[in-house]
């Protein structure tokens, strides 16, 4: 007798009392994530300095902090603010921001006043901006080089790390040390060990330069949630998983998260059932993003409906195949998203449910805040 | 000698007062796109029931009221009620919404009873929910019979259409004719002809089966941008485009616009200028969407770097590939985006130019309104 295997579903029941399409958060999930990360970093001796990117949501923020950080990330000088408005102050900006722009160089200043406040720079041009922007300060502005471990996306070769680093110096900036972001480590499902290994290495190579060179070194900061656990070793320092806390369909089929772990679906009604196998959901591009890994097959995952496959997206529609059972009109089905940071920044508030009952809702306070 | 073909740009000069990335609308592109619309269907005698889902702003609706409409079309009851708010009530729900669910139903009835509002149906189940929602107005609530005409998304096929308008009567609904979209005009670059043909002749098939069995057809309704004045002939009443208020590298791409009409872009910030021909704006998917049709290559066009593809999106990072020349770092771009629907929808406001100088900011009125 061959025991089935048993079909992957969510870990949490969902609420009969919204309307859809929302964005729900089971909170006992979402704190199972959070939990998991800080543990697994705490027990490799490396920092958690969590890209809040994902959630922009303070409630969540909040839990992450309690259960232990070394900083947090932000992705733009709004994000920074919104964090610093909520008493938060250890920052690091991830990102090479351009600070040549006087209304965003006054709003970087300010920020810099108000918190501990770390700035990713990875050109000569970048540095001497920052260095413009925050002339005059009683502190030197936290800069840390960024390093190309593989991505080619932002971030320079270890050949222009010292260049880069001592344009920052002549600039009046405190460089405090270098990052990487693998997010080539998303290319493929088997991926995220040689990310987090080119990780490392980069980082390694980075150490070395600077202090060949003379600079002090604190920072060496890795990160992505496939990669975290996996780069977490000498001599990183922190790392800056995001996604960890929702988990989302990319994250699952790249092995970096069980289906139990996912904490956020988008609720959604069928609103079209035909013969011809396709049934249709009232969350489209609108609702779920059109995000959407080279080699994901689809738009999200039914876990009712393991089988089906949503093949396209309009703005209010999620047109959804199958040869298998197929809903009626009028049933309400979760979606696992493909990436949960875009879903989020689509919605003002999140819909927190406990044991299947709505117990809270909880803004997105930095929605949409990208610059 | 050979004239060399001058490189499309846009016909509007950009703001320098601005931060980014920033959603621009040129105001005189704007009116003209509203004004071309308007006139070439007035031209067909075939009425303009333009969707406001593009714009989600009461502004530039009501350019387009001014312009003369024959109603606004809306794709979720939120839209609707934003629109009944600001006075407007000839309102077509284009959607199969499921009234079912009793909150939802509840806020369908209230905005049936302020306004004159026309709601999709494409099932027997849909029919009858939304007849309950509506028992015991003083009126009967419109509705059209969604009907597929080649899309494969929402609709019904033309054997089925009298099925359907027949449980709408039993159910109490004033059935008031079909309506269809011809989104398969999308598939790609030569298809808006085929699809206009496809809206015409669907539509003129319901409109015999609903008279041959006794209903009344006062409407009969098509549209998208590309198939819009397509399609505007007998027996058609009315044409639903959304997107040519704006336009984008879709409506550009597929011929149904020039590229001197795009209205819409993106401002972004260059971040990041490397050696091996790839640059880096400060616009990703949450500012541009990951929305790309098959046949498009890259996520936007940038007309100050006609060759430049971007090939890859981050949440704010777009990754913009070039063999010929590439911007430096600080310096501003346009991008214009692949889809302007949804990328309206990522903002809160639409920062509005003329002449190259701000000269309005207008709020995005239902922006995350997809219920």
């Amino acid at each position: 007798m061959v025991t089935p295997i048993p079909e992957p579903v969510l870990a949490f029941d969902l609420p009969d009392s919204v309307d859809t399409p929302t964005v729900i958060v089971d909170v006992n999930a979402l704190d199972a994530n959070i939990a998991s990360m800080a543990t697994r970093l705490q027990d490799r001796g490396v920092g958690l300095c969590p890209h809040t990117k994902t959630s922009k949501c303070i409630e969540v923020i909040a839990r992450q902090v309690a259960a232990g950080v070394s900083g947090l990330t932000v992705a733009t000088i709004g994000e920074g603010e919104v964090l610093a408005d909520a008493g938060y102050t250890e920052l690091f900006l991830a990102y090479p921001v351009w600070a040549g722009f006087e209304p965003r160089a006054r709003r970087l200043r300010a920020l810099h006043e108000r918190a501990d406040l770390c700035v990713g720079v990875e050109s000569v041009e970048s540095a001497r901006a920052l260095g413009a922007a925050t002339a005059g300060s009683e502190r030197a502005l936290g800069v840390v080089i960024e390093i190309d471990s593989g991505m080619r996306r932002t971030g320079v070769e270890i050949a222009e790390v010292v260049t880069i680093a001592a344009a920052c110096a002549a600039a009046g900036l405190d460089v405090r040390g270098a990052f990487t972001f693998g997010g080539h480590g998303y290319r493929d499902c088997d991926a995220p060990p040689g990310a987090a290994d080119d990780e490392v290495r980069a980082l390694t190579h980075s150490r070395d330069v600077l202090i060949s060179a003379g600079f002090d070194v604190h920072v060496l900061s890795a990160g992505s949630s496939p990669t975290a656990v996996l780069s977490a070793r000498p001599p990183v320092t922190d790392e800056r998983p995001g996604t960890y806390v929702f988990q989302d369909r990319l994250q699952v089929g790249i092995g970096a998260a069980p289906i139990d772990s996912v904490a956020m679906v988008v609720l959604a009604t069928v609103v079209a059932s035909h013969r011809d196998g396709h049934f249709v959901l009232d969350a489209g591009s609108k609702s779920l993003s059109s995000d959407r890994a080279a080699w994901l097959d689809g738009y999200g995952h039914l876990p009712a409906y393991p089988e089906a496959v949503i093949r396209s997206l309009s703005e209010h529609h999620a047109v959804v195949w199958t040869t298998g059972p197929r809903p009626s009109v009028g049933e309400r089905v979760a979606v696992v998203p493909n990436h949960a940071c875009v879903v989020v920044n689509l919605v003002d508030e999140l819909t927190v449910v406990s044991g299947g009952a709505v117990v809270d809702t909880w803004r997105v306070a930095s929605r949409g805040r990208n610059s």
